[in-house]
């Protein structure tokens, strides 16, 4: 098996259908749904059937474009307010990931820009352009920032990721694991990834862990509280690290711990690099504490996957999804426009990101 | 049920069998293991039934006494030779926690005392005694903790925790959670209790929130890597945790993660104390680097309670017990002799530690 090859989210052959690999069943079995309705699609990205930042962008842009595909009318007027309804319903799956607005949005831009001109079926075929475009165009950031990130590396390196910013997060590649992609298509063999857990849905275990040992790479998993000890040993090198959501001033939201990894790596001395799409990058929000953060529900920590009951009946419990983690604690910000130091706003400018 | 209640180790009244909470079964299920035989107390401590430092040095001197009543000998040489190899026995259950090798050689010591002066009936009701003055003196060590903890604490107070360091890891009353039962003794109600939930065996989650809930203590539960963002929200206001072995300088090792709590409460500026029994300070060993460190299995974070694989099979798996925190990061040590601040070692030797 390729990891490349797994394919996190495309459309079926027929165009009918939107593919998912069902990543909540990694790394026990590769299974892809094949979706067409509303309901199931908004399911997946709420359930994490898909996740990762821009593969929730993919899947919406596609999303999208079939539920509206699946209306069986001429007039733009009714085209246009279910098309909008739609999409406020996929935005609601999740509240904390740019790319999921970002793409609809972009896919109602070209609604918008359209309706007056073109014919229901013309306009339905230029939906899926776009969709098509958002994923290839997801692939070439992908690359970008792995080469960058590349850059960076050194043989033998150990790299400490944090969840699951792999191909399967993206259409391809990833973000934070771009650069190991990188390196292998360069003949490196002797990278050493670790991957924290990542609890409470264990992305780090069963999606990192997989996809790297997938692709061959020397890969340690570890619970998220033994980063700690590992930088200690002098084990981890440099960090990449996935982006949800980034802030004008270089704040930004990423699986719950990747601030606790930040705090770690500056104690020890280590580099952390942020790998983000400039799509993730939300200028409009100044800083960290305009990120909403998303609190999920208490039985991902208390149930373990539906074995047994891990924690007292009844026991409150703090669930967020995500958390902020200061500029300040950021070594470097890669976008596929390039590499982003502090002060990262003068930085995000000079990169032509706006 | 009254947490206090529990007694996660005492000897049968008839003075026959080692009574033990297992606490693998928790919170599901209240269950006392009866043990006699040699290997199923070594397993007892190996696979955690009994755990936490006190607790384990308890089971150990009751353990120890218990194997060696069964000899049916009056020769004194048969007697102390057995005593000897079954001493060796149980303490290579687990190498960290310094209380097993603690409790055993002080029913050594015992042994050697008495050994040309008593005949072996005597000798096996004096280390009957010992045993009990073990466990006792435990309950005023954890009490006189729980006290000094208790001067630090304002009403309404976030207290977080790792691992377990509560009534269930000692013989009563607990290191880091003896300032809350001493609070509730006091009349207070507003305090909240912060677990986290200490993968990869969820002693905080099994184990501190059962027993915070038990005793009727606001109790909220999160999973490690969320500890970063309860101290950005200023949900904490202190940390308590327990100490599996200290060195002289006041390095310590306890549950894997405890340093990342350190640091990170150091990050957000928060008083990070550790709850230690003078028995755990081990002034033989200079700094934390000469601490053995546990590494422990791999299916303990791959396998997730033996309900379905949560990690791609074969991956390479980092599983340390315990990690050490430098003593730069600690607030203060509570002993039950007093507190100790910075310089530790000037500070032990002020406190008679020696």
């Amino acid at each position: 098996m390729n990891a490349l090859s797994l394919n996190s989210v495309v459309l079926s052959e027929n165009e009918k259908e939107l593919v998912l690999l069902d990543q909540t069943l990694l790394p026990n079995e590769v299974k892809y749904l094949h979706l067409t309705q509303p309901e199931d699609i908004w399911e997946a990205i709420y359930s994490l059937r898909v996740r990762g930042a821009p593969a929730i962008g993919v899947a919406a842009a596609y999303g999208i474009y079939l539920i509206s595909a699946q209306l069986d009318t001429d007039d733009m007027a009714a085209f246009c307010a279910n098309f909008r309804k739609q999409k406020e319903y996929l935005d609601s799956a999740r509240p904390t990931a740019v790319n999921l607005s970002w793409a609809l949005n972009r896919m109602e831009k070209v609604l918008d820009e359209n309706k007056n001109v073109l014919p229901v079926p013309d306009m339905k075929n230029r939906l899926l352009q776009e969709a098509h475009a958002i994923r290839e165009e997801d692939i070439a950031i992908s690359r970008a920032i792995g080469s960058l990130g590349f850059d960076l590396l050194h043989p033998g390196d150990g790299i400490l990721t944090h969840c699951n910013a792999g191909t399967l997060a993206t259409a391809k590649y990833g973000t934070a694991l771009a650069p190991v992609y990188m390196a292998l298509e360069n003949g490196w063999s002797d990278l050493r990834v670790y991957c924290d857990e990542t609890r409470p849905l264990l992305q780090g275990a069963r999606l990192s862990a997989f996809e790297m040992q997938t692709a061959g790479v020397d890969t340690t998993l570890l619970c998220d509280n033994m980063a700690s000890l590992a930088m200690r040993r002098g084990l981890i090198d440099i960090i990449f690290v996935g982006c949800d959501r980034m802030a004008a001033n270089g704040d930004f939201a990423n699986k719950i711990g990747t601030s606790a990894v930040a705090i770690l790596a500056r104690h020890y001395g280590i580099p952390f690099y942020v790998c983000v799409p400039t799509t993730s990058i939300d200028l409009s929000i100044p800083d960290g504490d305009h990120i909403v953060i998303e609190e999920r529900k208490s039985e991902e920590v208390t149930e373990m996957w539906y074995a047994k009951r891990m924690a007292p009946e009844g026991v409150k419990v703090f669930n967020p999804a995500f958390d902020v983690t200061d500029h300040d604690l950021v070594t470097g910000v890669i976008t596929e426009k390039g590499i982003a130091c502090a002060p990262f706003g003068d930085a995000f400018h000079a990169l032509g990101i706006c």
